[in-house]
């Protein structure tokens, strides 16, 4: 088994990550992000490296023998302008920028291509923790039902679009009309939003209506920045008089199944894992 | 010239459109949806009905003499199990709440589909008041240089794709990253949503970045709902620090053109109309 240079970000992620490492005994490594990876991963052998040294970064990873490397966490666009990139991460800089303008997603390939002529090979996270995705099916008690149907199609749908133009990667649905699309604001934010809005628009604790759905965006390289579902996404679409949570099954993450599953048990909601053909057959739209 | 029955909903446009019927001679009524209407609209000819109620307003309408309607001003969906329909509204309902579950778009189509079979002609606002649109060009003295241009193409390609999905109007785009995408919430909580952004994705007021673009959606019933410019969104977007907001040419009402030119340039942003013709050319993104 490779030994794995984990590259932390920000969140519950790369924490969650490097504990399966040491759970399942592979080799690890933590290259922590400076400012961004959570104080819990300095038990773990590794480094800490700002987001503009690339070359003490490689170096760090080589020095420790590994070989596969994985992307995880938050990591919010810099400032370009005010980054102290070292001379490797200063080689790199002119197409990073380039590579920006054109979207979230083509930096992140960018970057991989940098890794990978480096020689490393690049897994995604749920390559590194096999079965933390969402599973084809309920998780939890709930599922959704006929009367959810139309705007779990539809949900699904403006997800992928959006995914498509590199917008984000998840949308609101309630009774046919888009409540809210995400973009650079988070899921949380998006939630919070819907929360929000008019009660005539959204449904309520009393009367759950709507769905929140998750997909990565169809053109996005999966390795990376695939969408997730933890607790709080639960909480938040509770809040929101969602009736539940729909998200492509193998290609969402979810922090942790039980407290996922538990939360929407306790909020009256369905988290429910979808394959994209079993919804395509007859949606009119 | 026919006699104009103005179905006024919220906000400022159908006062502005009242008062260019007066000040054009053209013979108006307005019917005043309850609890939507600007209070200001008491003072012409005119009546108060319910969203529901449809009767009544089709009888005060032909009572008045009107062979034309035009539906202006903010309304928003109703919850409909609490609707207090007339006869004619019952009639009506099953249809419309059918409709409603394929969004914003098929619910006015219904709406005004209900008109029309009733015998009135639909006028758009830009018909009742040619002229309240946005010209082709800068409204103000600034307008979009190169730098922006890249920011103005996906901004208009994303609104208008996103309008396509019946999701909204409007889009913000910053240095290739699309901040933020305009649902249920408008495009005023959008802009304030991009200014509580972190400066490293957004523009500042000393260093401006970013374009609102604004458009029609491209399935939608133009005679409705068209997406709409006025002082606040001058002053939001200034608040984003965003460097301008680019429209659809035509295509966009701007509520007082003197005020939201002076706002522009007293916040150094610029307000610019396209034709979409101008910006298919050479945009790969």
């Amino acid at each position: 088994m490779k030994k794995l240079g984990l590259i932390a970000g920000g969140g519950e992620l790369p924490v969650r990550l490097a504990r399966q490492c040491v759970t399942s005994g592979r080799p690890l490594f933590v290259l922590r992000l400076k400012g961004m990876a959570d104080p819990e991963l300095a038990a773990f052998d590794g480094a800490d490296v700002g987001i503009a040294e690339l070359g003490k970064g490689f170096s760090a990873l080589k020095g420790a023998g590994c070989e596969a490397v994985c992307f995880a966490g938050i990591v919010k666009r810099p400032d370009f302008s005010a980054l102290k990139p070292d001379f490797r991460g200063l080689k790199a800089l002119p197409g990073v920028i380039a590579a920006a303008r054109h979207g979230d997603d083509a930096l992140l390939r960018f970057l991989l291509g940098e890794f990978e002529a480096e020689g490393f090979s690049v897994e995604g996270a749920h390559d590194v923790a096999a079965g933390m995705t969402l599973p084809r099916g309920p998780l939890g008690k709930l599922a959704p039902g006929a009367p959810h149907m139309t705007d779990v199609h539809k949900a699904f749908h403006v997800a992928g679009e959006i995914g498509r133009l590199d917008v984000g990667q998840g949308a609101v649905v309630c009774e046919g009309l888009v409540l809210a699309v995400e973009a650079q604001e988070g899921t949380d934010a998006m939630l919070d939003r819907c929360a929000g809005l008019p009660e005539t628009l959204r449904g309520t604790l009393d009367k759950r209506r709507g769905v929140l759905a998750k997909r990565p965006k169809p053109i996005q390289e999966q390795r990376v920045d695939l969408p997730a579902i933890g607790v709080a996404t639960v909480r938040g679409a509770a809040k929101a008089g969602l009736a539940g949570i729909v998200g492509e099954a193998g290609k969402v993450l979810v922090l942790d199944h039980a407290a996922v599953a538990q939360a929407a048990d306790e909020c009256g909601l369905f988290v429910y894992g979808f394959d994209p053909l079993d919804l395509t057959a007859d949606w009119a739209g």
